[in-house]
């Protein structure tokens, strides 16, 4: 089968080649891969610039969608034809992660999704959703799980709340989306006058332009009544973590979701005890959690906001484009 | 002032006197009356139906709204003018009620919200939505407030999920409207054909009519791919229960939140033990879920159904068009 | 292999035969049974009294231990040797019960534990404690598990809470034991002299003679300073259900674990409204659960509660125990 | 009345004077103090060295006991003579804080315990524990309850589960405490070799001496199977944040208590977010949270730790052996 592979650490050997198909288990299923979306995790395993250090060679990307193309001899839950969700923690059904799901990572710990085939407990697949294509699901395993576990598992926000959705990464657009299908207020970020458009046409209440108001916390406060927000996902760590902090209520929740801007975090411990701030570090949620995801964009009719669609062959090109930061949603890649 | 107050039982001695203004502490606040909505239970109660044999004479009705006329020496937090809702449960800041506050419920067992003026101490106070009349907001404490309470800290719904709301009364709408601004699901139950329609604009994805279907529960299950509903708030007591407890699936919350059909509960306890499910005795929550409440009908412009609004010297018409099952919302009555 | 297969209805017709061996899948697990434990629901469904019509011919009862014998080919959690606990509803790891796991019940829509051997997919296998003999532990996957569940992850029971076990079936006695291990004031019934001291024995603070006082709850009360209890588990149904309500404080908390006195239950339902009182329906737990019970029996190094051991070739006497009420703990058959 | 009333910043300025006794409101009670505790804030206020500025004379100490010594007219629920401890955050009943509770921090934000006399509102007084003597009860309103607080109601620990608690301040003697009577498994640290029996007879089941062991992660695996613990309170910012980070288990509670060393915080982000750690920063908690305390105290007869107890007029003595670093348990003025 097809599969891009990494020989060397960089965005110049993502090169397709050959590799054979594996065979499954008993329980497990084959299925045929359709699109795959990059995360910024992908980015820095591609360019091996946070120390991972994957072992080579080494198939890339977190999170992708396809078609069961054929099933194991127990497999009960699935035929030839369904459209699957691929996860990227195989075998964590629900409840919390162990040692054991923590590291069974596609695309990190295993091989990823830019591969023609892959290989799937029956278990931890969940199917697509039936309003989306398969462009616009290859983002939920990933970008809008980890929306959807942080907000609604862990800060489990309420209609009338408030949220802060820092930048236009996949999973501040998740976020954007969710909070506002349960009925919280949105103030987002951007450092882009093109993207603040973007972000009232998704359903923004309010646009902060930081570049122009870098001490932004006030200006949460003023436009939410002068109170804090009830939640929100910092998304550049030493960059923007003191401003996080300040811009949420007493009990409030501050997501951390990744390691953009580097692996050490700097700040100010007063304000998080004197207001009782959570700080939680989170990643993707399990396969009950990306099914509950399923219903609600479903019951709601959602959109993941898909940035550009790239061919198989031009997976150099989708990775250039995601480290040029002017994504505003996912790019994706087609099979 | 003036008061309609209960020498006797019975719709007919419901009528308009002059009673003492009381007089307040110095934590207290004097709230002018505007508008008050009538419950079911205000009915139990006038008729001395349920056993309840509340003291005479009586001033009735559970739930007001109104405007503060006066502060005492150390309140801090209101001022002449503003509007405010007038709790049921006084003193119920937040947390779990206690026998405490247990004992302390408005036109139950202190006088009600059909006088003039009433006293409030100035912690349970919470203030009128901005986008709603007076008229409007007078359903929100008890009715309002017990679909809040019932479905967002006890049943903790979630966009995706399903639920079931019965019939056309105060909580019931209220319910629907509140689970569509948290992206639900919502199938409805009513007897009447004029008022599938009116279910149906107000947001109901699925009306059935139980006259039609007395065995409902399969045609919920139907309606909901083969699976049953996340929550239901049963409103029937012995002639809906069982119906209830079979149209919601595992883990399935089933609220109890009246007792109109009488105080004697009888069901089938297999489907619950063997689908683990949850059912809640509830009524109204306390002050800090009001707050959210209001903020959540701010930011998402909802608006109270309103079935018809009278004036306090049509008191009895008012009770006797609640009385009548007629009613597609909560009844007002206007000072 | 030897098995107790039932041919027909009846403790009588519990006779010791031979069956084929199981064969195993690539992910499953054979496992020689040790020990087994009874169930009053056993009870039910081997005399067939509660309408389950279980099909015919039945290996019987739901829970047991064991030793892995062998393992599958991709079985990587378990070697020959290991001692586990087997689990009522097979496949559920975590989170919530769905169809699929309810249709899995042990020793009620599949073969019980009276076999030599049985197959278990591994990943709900979970290690025996180590300061538990065999038949010691039999009792963890169902009347423990039962009693975890409702109180830890359920009723979230709290030192300095009371408690209120009712009776000394198995769930009971492990609620007691449970319920002490985390701090709890626990108040016990029993209908029997000689099982008060035993209770107290047990670790119960306070013992209520049932026949003594029909009317308990108000017992219960003036023995809690005149306040409801936090929690109870309700054994009894009919007969004790309206005292069970009565017995609680706001907010409690009354688990329905069990139908020994039939399947319909009727209580006032006017209590349950007032006191914001949640009946929660309850059976086992899940696999992680039994993990957390394992964990909190080998740290806190708490003994099971053992009324009598029997033979395989006992089994008809091990159910007449059972049967007799007159047990105090478990009725445990080993192999 | 007598008070301890600072003039200017520093031990040394903690002198005994004469200040008018405040006058009780309608729903105030006048509380006679008999023991205050310190706590680690007093010191950084009265030397103010961490930036607080409270503005002078100020009478310090955050937490105190006392006997009721008269009721305002409209006061119910407390009478002369009754034994109460002293909240640290007045007016916070039940549920979350608020920004309007946040301000009302006893010796604090208002005036301390260090006098003869303090005015309280009657709804945020608890009794003080029947099994306690007032000295021994000083230190529940902040050590106490900043421990339960954060175990029980945030970690939500069970029996079963592992804590770290670090050092032998007030609330990390709390925390070992807590969690032995709720059946946890205690791995505590300290110091100094005089404090390790001392920890044991507490009920530490292992103890690291972290001089011996500086990267004490690894060591607190390895005493918990290989696997990190469930919780931990971080005492020493800076110092000790990455070890416990690294400390604990998948999903595993960090709790933030205090600022030693410190207000900035900087730690390694990787794990956190790879492990689903949850960094909470915490104070005390409410009313009824110290309810619960004091019912787990009675229930279980737990008695504080009191490393010693000094005189009114020696309390810049106090304050030396607190800021010596020697303590074991509280140090207590008595009046």
């Amino acid at each position: 089968m097809q599969a891009i592979q990494l020989e060397n650490y960089g965005i110049d050997n993502l090169k397709l080649t050959e590799v054979p198909i594996p065979s499954i288990g008993e329980n497990e299923v084959l299925v045929k891969t359709t699109a795959a979306s990059l995360q910024y995790l992908d980015l820095l395993l591609t360019e091996n610039t946070a120390g991972f250090n994957v072992p080579l060679p080494f198939i890339p990307v977190s999170e992708g969608v396809g078609v069961v193309e054929s099933v194991g001899k127990n497999v009960t839950q699935w035929k030839k034809g369904d459209r699957v969700l691929i996860p990227f923690i195989t075998r964590w059904e629900a409840g919390q992660i162990t040692p054991y799901h923590n590291a069974l990572r596609t695309g990190m710990q295993t091989s990823g999704t830019l591969a023609e085939f892959t290989i799937q407990p029956e278990n931890t697949l969940v199917r697509t959703p039936e309003n989306l294509t398969d462009e616009e699901a290859a983002a939920l395993p990933v970008a809008g799980l980890t929306a959807w576990a942080s907000l609604v598992t862990q800060a489990n926000i309420k209609a009338g709340q408030t949220i802060l959705v820092q930048g236009s990464g996949g999973v501040s657009l998740f976020a954007l989306q969710i909070a506002k299908t349960f009925g919280l207020k949105v103030i987002a970020t951007t450092g882009s006058k093109e993207k603040e458009q973007k972000l009232k046409n998704l359903g923004a209440d309010e646009v902060i332009n930081y570049k122009e108001i870098p001490e932004w916390s006030n200006e949460v406060k003023r436009l939410n009544n002068g109170i804090g927000v009830d939640v929100t996902l910092d998304v550049g760590g030493n960059e923007t973590i003191n401003q996080s902090i300040l811009s949420v209520k007493e009990h409030g929740y501050v997501g951390l979701i990744g390691f953009m801007s580097g692996s050490q975090l700097t700040f100010n411990i007063v304000p998080l005890i004197m207001n009782y701030i959570r700080l939680q570090g989170y990643s993707v949620g399990n396969a009950q959690e990306l099914k509950e995801l399923v219903n609600a964009i479903e019951k709601n009719n959602l959109k993941p906001v898909i940035d550009s669609i790239y061919g198989i062959d031009q997976t150099q090109e989708a990775f250039l484009k995601l480290k040029s930061g002017k994504a505003f949603g996912k790019v994706v890649i087609k099979f």
